[in-house]
């Protein structure tokens, strides 16, 4: 009989598991110069990586460099600025992402080739590598220093995101933390954020790639703020094994118990990064049961939740309904209109295709809250699937009108 | 040698080729009751006709029936509402809109099968019959009610959208007439938004519909206000023959030139559309040349000017054109980074996929024209694309958060 627990930690950060440190510093490359912009994350012990990058065909030098790094499985420690995402930036780019590497090697007393490095913030300008330079000497690791990397990653992001959560399995006992950035360019491809993952568990490569595909799948692939994908987004998850445990791989006691907290931890990250979207009011889940297949149940969740016209009705209190059904028509996911169930909320609003005798008041109500359950059942199958975003709102314009200038 | 003459007609209309007839009324469906929003489409000959309807998997009433009917290649009439979009009504709707057709076809005479259907405005309500009724005995038809129709079409609309081309090649005269709406949900696949043509040539049925086909992929679906696609969407096109010239099929004399005055003619009305996109201060040109297909060239031009982003960026005059490569980048077309020239207007902002030397101040010029043209040269293949958009404003969130409230 297995026995397993899964517990979020209170103030869990990026450097809960073992052995994992991180700083961060104030090196002057955003324009608010009092803001934290240069981050390390590092690990006492080599870790078992595994990473996925964004989809874009133009990615960022950092992006590039750090996926060709990857091929090895093994990483040491990460290197991340805000305010500068040294994309659109040719060779120099590539040399500037390499010399970051070199400079957080050196520091630490590790190789270069072991460090990943990550880089968001204004895109087309090159990295002020004056002020890098002097920030990396700056950066001081620390075994709390979680909550300072979080803060240091932030662009339009409003609050930092980080968790942890504690794992018992079996006797095994284990650590999953992580701290992600949003909050512009974000949509289910994988868009312009981060996430950095650590664990002291041992794991296994192979089975590290495929937990984190899966659980990037079902929550950084299933959130939405704008519809577009950055060039840098970059999702890492680092395992250091000082546990002492055997390694966890595809066919272990421990497989699906890492693979659920894995799952709850990226879906925590991915939700905090979605309720605070640029201008985002209110959180929005779409969860679309009772498809012919996952594919579709995913399409018809991410499309609804992309919608335009569903996140201004949503940001107005508008019990517009019909925006739910014309995003789930357009989504091109198979229906049959005489069989949708449609809730917002508890209230039920379409059964079998037709309106309930539903008050517009309720679903108002339901509207006005800072979550927005949407629920669809589509009576068509058995596959589920279930999306995030947020609401459209005047702010957002704002924001993205005068981001450069 | 072929001579052939495309002028646009000064205040040309759907009713100014001969033997069309058009008239509206103020039925009380749309909120401001002293609006027009009923009107008949009618040609006093049969008209070969082709359409092409929502791609949405949930289509409204009137555009599954007008679908159906149109098997026959057929027809003599349209009766259009605003105010009411009879989607999302189950069988009460089908039966609403078929009464709409018997209605119309009473009044004028013709048989019911020979009219076709199409309601736009709030979805999820039935459509109010009694003012329907009484709306359609009092439509008075005309040869100049073109511009009527125009505006009865109208939703958020704030202008009418009309025009007609005049036509002589090799001695043969003919027009082509339209009208159009938006202006939400549009998007690339044919969205909200509704495009009634007529011409009196005679045209053979099969290559009407290519030659529609071909227009509205160069225009209707290359245009983007929101990226939401209505349930609604309708193009057609009625040739009612009366020039009393042989048919134009897909080998005749005529066929290249009737092509070019329908694509002239789309292109117009959609970029009107567009301009006139909800919130829209400004039109976007995006013309990606260069690419490795048609179909690339496409996909780039039309994820570029649907980006939230890119919209927010030319609102704000911001020359923050890493957003377009950004765009670029996710769009999934094949790119080389250094080989991408960019353009914006006529200031050259990218060469080689390296920043030129351009000053800031001249390309903010270019964004705060009322028509932002956007260039990029992939340097790849030889196929090309244009798609128009809109900027993203405030008033655009503004608009759709208080639509049916």
């Amino acid at each position: 009989m297995k026995t397993a627990k899964i517990d979020f930690i209170l103030g869990g950060t990026v450097t809960s598991p073992q052995g994992f440190y991180a700083g961060a510093t104030c090196a002057g490359i955003k324009s608010d110069k009092d803001s934290l912009d240069l981050g390390i994350l590092f690990s006492e012990a080599p870790c078992v990586t595994a990473a996925q990058f964004t989809t874009s065909n133009i990615k960022s030098a950092p992006a590039i460099l750090s996926q060709e790094r990857l091929q090895s499985g093994i990483a040491l420690a990460v290197v991340v600025n805000s305010g500068c995402s040294n994309a659109y930036t040719g060779e120099q780019g590539l040399a500037d992402a390499a010399e970051m590497a070199v400079l957080t090697a050196e520091g630490i007393g590790i190789l270069p080739e072991d460090v990943l490095m990550a880089s968001t913030g204004v895109t087309g300008q090159p990295l002020p590598m004056e002020l890098i330079r002097v920030g990396i000497s700056q950066v001081i690791l620390a075994q709390d220093g979680g909550h300072e990397l979080a803060k240091a990653i932030m662009t339009t992001d409003t609050v930092p995101k980080e968790a942890a959560v504690a794992v018992a399995v079996n006797g095994n006992e284990f650590t999953i933390g992580g701290v992600a950035k949003g909050s512009g360019m974000i949509h289910p491809d994988l868009a312009t954020m981060f996430c950095f993952l650590t664990t002291d568990a041992a794991v296994e490569l192979d089975f590290l790639k495929s937990a984190l595909r899966r659980a990037a799948d079902i929550s950084f692939n299933m959130i939405s703020v704008d519809g577009d994908t950055s060039p840098s987004d970059t999702v890492l998850i680092m395992a250091n094994g000082l546990t002492g445990k055997a390694s966890i791989a595809a066919d272990s006691q421990q497989t699906d118990t890492f693979q659920q907290a894995l799952d709850q931890i990226c879906i925590y990250l991915a939700k905090a990064i979605t309720r605070d979207g640029e201008g985002a009011t209110k959180l929005i889940e779409v969860a679309v049961n009772g498809a012919i297949s996952i594919a579709d149940a995913r399409l018809a969740a991410k499309t609804i939740v992309s919608s335009s016209l569903v996140k201004t009705a949503v940001h107005g209190n508008d019990p517009n309904w019909g925006r739910i059904m014309m995003a789930l028509g357009r989504s091109g996911a198979e229906v049959v209109e005489s069989k949708i169930d449609l809730y917002l909320g508890n209230v039920s609003v379409l059964k079998g295709g037709r309106p309930s005798s539903f008050s517009e008041e309720s679903v108002v109500q339901v509207l006005k809250q800072s979550e927005v359950p949407i629920r669809l059942d589509l009576n068509l199958g058995a596959a589920s699937a279930t999306a995030w975003g947020c609401d459209l709102s005047e702010e957002y314009v704002t924001i993205n009108s005068q981001y450069m200038t």
